[in-house]
């Protein structure tokens, strides 16, 4: 085999690629790439058997052929090159040559023999949406997964289609996150769990413009992700999930409207006193016009006031800061409002429209002296 | 007491003292800063006993006294509080109230007399030059410091001044970095062993103005920094430095002139085949009009080749690549010389007026195929 590349194109279509190369494995082949030009196309792959990337890439095919190459090793050494044309070249021993300039590499290949393709999967069911409603999506919702493998549904996130809405939710049993977006045309009735580490890695791949589709194909294992040049396949997490519209009831008794930078502000100021070890709560006190945060750690104290509009009851509930933290993060209105029943139910930040819903669970707490 | 200051100058203090509070120590107190205001001055300082320092704030001192506080704890409230006045105010038990805004943090703190002073240091002997000056000369050399406490002589740096000159020079076993700088008028000789600790810290805090000065005293055992509000104390490094004037020969029989950034850039290319564990030579075949760069490891091999301007007998000699690399990094030169004797000696790397030197001792190698 014998291509030449432009650098900027070998390097960008590697490190697409790379995202679904595994850090640690036992199977070697996995950590490589999968170089293959076979035909008149240049394809690379990856493949960690959950996640599977390919993607287009040009070049000048001067002898066709595939090579199977080490991801980490093939990555610095294109990255590091002088910006000029990149010449691979493979030998019957699977040897791999990269030339530029006068810069000559020689590193061990593997025969693309031993590389699992990518599934091919049935394309039936499908939606389209932008590049950066994905993107957006994505980054809204995925922080409330869980990371512990017990319950491998919550390391997942549900995303729904109904008519021409898509849903996502992801919850780790403290905390729940909803986004929805209307799609631009309506679209068979879908629901289906994908993995979060799939969402991490399409999220960084995703150029995020509006202008550019991403193209959803959903079957009963997989779902495919096409846009660019690129492909990615990834497998469903298999189970119902959790009922939530039980858990989103819309009564309140106390209703808040406040700043949300001032609001994430102090939270923030606050878990300057946390350890990691021994979390302890926020505790909200709501008034009419006026919410004081309060905190108390070993390494001290904080007491904050903010100005609110309030409607309904005054309440005094705990919340583990962390939790509205990532939320606040990740909406972008200048004003929130903020529901509550009582100190021992779940908040619920929320705009009218319901276009995203964050639920917190309380956490109980002893009542600080006020002084 | 009762203290208030601009936010501003209340992070820069801290963020100054903190560079002499240790990041692991067994003596609580050391982890503090003190805040002394006494008098009609503020001053923070902290002092981890082998390095102290001390800078002057701005305030506006309300009510005078002084306090230990907490350097980590203290410095994350109040690079986090609003941009606004920052009051401090301690009571009788030595708990600290910070208060910005409507936010009020509450954390304990410690009586100032359990602090440690900075010591006291005659001020005789001493120089002045440019921050902008100190700040180079010790980035020039200080990488090649040993980290290994095994020889304390060559965890520091030589500072040398005879009549208007500076000379620093650092060593660890396998390299030489000298540096030597005119000073504006001359000085008394001296010749002192500096903690490589100190300059690094040091460095940190230099704002690296060629219009702001730093004065630099000498005792017997401390060394002092002046410069702006700021006063660095640090203890030397007993004993005395090795002799390198008898390692510096002006001899060579090879003597080469190339594109530094070339020939950096190959170098560089050619660690991305290396592994920690197991450190290959990178081989350089000079010869007239050009420079073969050759590395051989398991992860696979390069060659390279650069034009250059030779001198003399054509010569094979292998290095440690990070070496040559670390030396490269800080010439600011776009050609540079080296001069080389022989497969077994050193190569130095030096411009005509010798203001930089840079010494390193080649490795043995196994000469590999060329073809």
């Amino acid at each position: 085999m014998k291509i030449v590349f432009k650098k900027s194109d070998l390097t960008n279509a590697v490190s697409i690629v790379m995202k679904a190369v595994p850090s640690r494995t036992t199977l070697s082949i996995l950590e490589c790439i999968l170089i293959d030009a076979k035909t008149n196309e240049i394809k690379f792959s990856a493949n960690d058997m959950e996640l599977g990337i390919e993607t287009k890439v040009k070049g000048e095919i001067i002898e066709k052929g595939q090579i199977a190459i080490e991801a980490k090793i093939f990555s610095n050494i294109v990255r590091n090159l002088p910006d000029n044309d990149i010449t691979l070249t493979t030998d019957n021993n699977f040897s791999v040559t990269i030339s530029c300039e006068k810069a000559v590499f020689t590193i061990p290949g593997r025969s693309g023999e031993d590389f699992t393709y990518l599934p091919m999967v049935e394309k039936d069911k499908s939606i389209y949406l932008s590049q950066f409603s994905l993107k957006e999506i994505i980054r809204q919702t995925i922080f409330s997964i869980s990371t512990s493998e017990n319950n491998k549904i919550m390391t997942g996130e549900l995303f729904e289609v109904k008519g021409n809405s898509l849903k996502v939710v992801s919850l780790d049993g403290h905390r729940i996150s909803i986004r929805k977006i209307e799609l631009k045309e309506s679209f068979n009735d879908i629901s289906v769990i994908v993995p979060g580490k799939t969402l991490n890695e399409i999220f960084k791949i995703l150029n995020g413009s509006n202008d550019d589709e991403v193209k959803i194909y959903f079957t009963d294992n997989h779902i495919v992700f096409e846009f660019d040049d690129t492909v990615v396949v990834s497998r469903l997490i298999e189970g119902e999930y959790f009922k939530i519209s039980q858990m989103l009831s819309s009564d309140y008794v106390t209703k808040l409207t406040l700043n949300k930078k001032e609001f994430f502000d102090s939270i923030s100021r606050a878990t300057l006193l946390e350890r990691d070890s021994d979390i302890k709560p926020i505790i909200m006190t709501i008034e009419d016009g006026n919410l004081q945060l309060q905190i108390n750690t070993e390494m001290g104290s904080m007491d904050d006031n903010m100005f609110i509009t309030k409607e309904g009851k005054d309440l005094m509930i705990g919340f583990n800061p962390k939790f509205l933290i990532d939320a606040l993060k990740v909406i972008d209105d200048e004003e929130i409002t903020i529901y509550l029943l009582n100190s021992k139910a779940p908040c619920f930040i929320k705009n009218d429209d319901e276009s995203y819903i964050y639920l917190v669970l309380p956490v109980n707490f002893n009542v600080v002296s006020r002084n």
